[in-house]
């Protein structure tokens, strides 16, 4: 799975595997396919439905396909792209949808594309937006890596621009023009200022971030730029909605940088922990470990905004996530396809 | 002439047409083509030669051509892409060209390619490597726009690129990663804050600049980007050579971001004015006016190099060079149209 490359965009052939191999192993399941999203449910009339989702795409290979295993198949490292981020999780997954013919609760697979990229395009919330039916469940557990134990909730994260205008010259005369990316220099110190907050919620801590993620300008190396971007994103805590971590940044930006102009090209809000659902205590009690809080922004906020209890529960490091050596502990995988198996056979 | 575009690169249609003007009404005059540079000499047997050098090719055009007269043609202003820069100076040395039959010194007219692209495709620099008989000279004159007033040296110009290293992270777990864009803070925060320096030369008085041209980083909108740079240009009085500038770079921002490496990515040394050159002293005589300094960096430095004196005498107000709203007073032509024949005329 994992290398079978599968970069954002691009997930067709790694989408297509997943079909034919249900399509061949698992008759007991109907299987749709939307994009290059698959879904493939039980429809066995039980009272509960539960729905377990992952994304199949990763960011950019970076010289770290194809995967290479080190040690042994059951207790050995898997690096490579992916391996983490998380097609760990969507093997586990892949395996039970094929074993189960009879879980406890019914069940909707959900393998889904472009969550690494702009929240526009992601394949789950395409899927809400249109056949929001394929989605209904009384609890959803996402494959994300959470070293197998289980996150509850996530942050919220936000991409803003803060944009630099000034007026063209010629570098040699450069007093008659003003220079954008100098401008971008009292924002930059800010954001190299910012120390993390750290946010207690509903009893989980979560921790918050600020940082460029990109940065451009320049007209030729003899002019003086009129233009100069700044990309941040802001990841924060469940306790803020979306329109208060923009208000924190307008607030911030407004003081530290003030010719700025800051335009929000991106949000989605977090997801308080939900770990009360009678369906998450009996997961819990099921797979066991000590719940901790998920720092990153999952699709749990999805199935939150559904109005459906999520948790975040997958093999690997999140914090290896997008690394160059992204890499996971084979029993990872292992004690999550365990865990999942036990409280899917009604254990 | 200015309605011939002649974008670096493609300059081979106006260099035919100034060939072919040459060869037809200047039968007086030896015709020399090396690529799209046109040389042309005369050859009386005087004690003394002047080069007269100007380049053929403009920056790119921005909807500012066909060029547009603006009152009338003896008193206007003469509108488009290379009307200062410096197709004003190439029409005076073509006009002469053809006019004097025997100037008072012999003369070397050259008509050359790619000066505003980078160094190493300059036309001038290439007959100054391959064929530096051509330029053999007592002194030299650049049709460079000078507000038709003699501007004697000029600055230097140096691009560095300052680069930041970091380690990749996922955005949601910032804290594992070190954001190479956050490492160019304190270099920007030195750039914005540099204060341009006054340095008298010879008399004559240079204004520095030191200005980002362009900055770059980024991986993806949720990764901790482990590579940012900022590319820098410093124009430099004509007191420094090259490695003076360099060193003053390195200290400058070893004590601003001692984190960032700088690599020097291309130079060309100023020139002090030469105005003590009898020739020159003759020429400004001739032509009257107050000598200024030559802020931007021209070929003048190129015949510094050759060890032959060398002055800016052109049309057209330089800092208007490059601009879309390039523009040039008819009056300011004919007025170096003026000078240059009252002194080749032995005036």
């Amino acid at each position: 799975m994992v290398d079978i490359a599968s970069v954002s965009g691009d997930e067709r052939m790694l989408a297509d595997a997943i079909e034919r191999a249900l399509s061949i192993h698992a008759p007991h399941l109907e299987v749709l396919r939307d994009g290059d999203a698959i879904v493939a449910r039980t429809r066995l009339g039980r009272a509960q439905r539960v729905v377990i989702a992952g994304h199949i795409d990763t960011v950019p290979v970076n010289d770290n396909l194809p995967s290479r295993l080190e040690g042994d198949a059951l207790t050995g490292t898997l690096h490579g792209r992916g391996t983490v981020d998380m097609k760990g999780g969507c093997a586990v997954m892949l395996a039970l949808a094929v074993a189960l013919e009879a879980p406890a609760y019914d069940v909707t697979w959900v393998w889904y594309d472009h969550e690494e990229v702009e929240a526009s395009l992601n394949g789950l919330g395409r899927l809400a937006r249109t056949r929001p039916e394929l989605l209904a469940a009384d609890f959803a557990i996402l494959g994300e890596p959470s070293n197998a134990v289980v996150e509850g909730g996530c942050n919220g994260t936000m991409r803003v621009e803060l944009r630099a205008t000034g007026r063209r010259a010629h570098s040699a005369r450069a007093w008659m023009g003003e220079n954008a990316i100098h401008a971008l220099a009292t924002a930059l110190a800010a954001l190299a200022a910012y120390e993390p907050r750290a946010i207690e919620v509903d009893g989980l801590v979560y921790r918050e971030g600020l940082n460029a993620v990109a940065v451009s300008g320049g007209v030729a190396g003899n002019v003086i730029p009129d233009d100069a971007v700044l990309t941040v994103n802001y990841r924060f805590a469940p306790d803020k909605s979306v329109a208060e971590a923009e208000q924190y940044l307008r607030e911030l930006f407004s003081a530290a940088a003030p010719e700025l102009r800051l335009t929000v090209t991106d949000a989605a809000g977090g997801a308080r922990p939900g770990l009360d659902a009678p369906l998450a205590q009996h997961f819990m009690a099921a797979v066991g470990g000590t719940p901790a809080p998920k720092y990153g922004w999952t699709d749990v906020a999805r199935f939150a905004e559904l109005g459906i209890p999520a948790v975040n529960y997958g093999p690997g490091d999140p914090s290896l996530a997008h690394t160059d050596d992204e890499r996971v502990p084979v029993e990872q995988i292992i004690a999550c396809e365990r865990g999942l198996r036990a409280w899917l056979s009604g254990a």
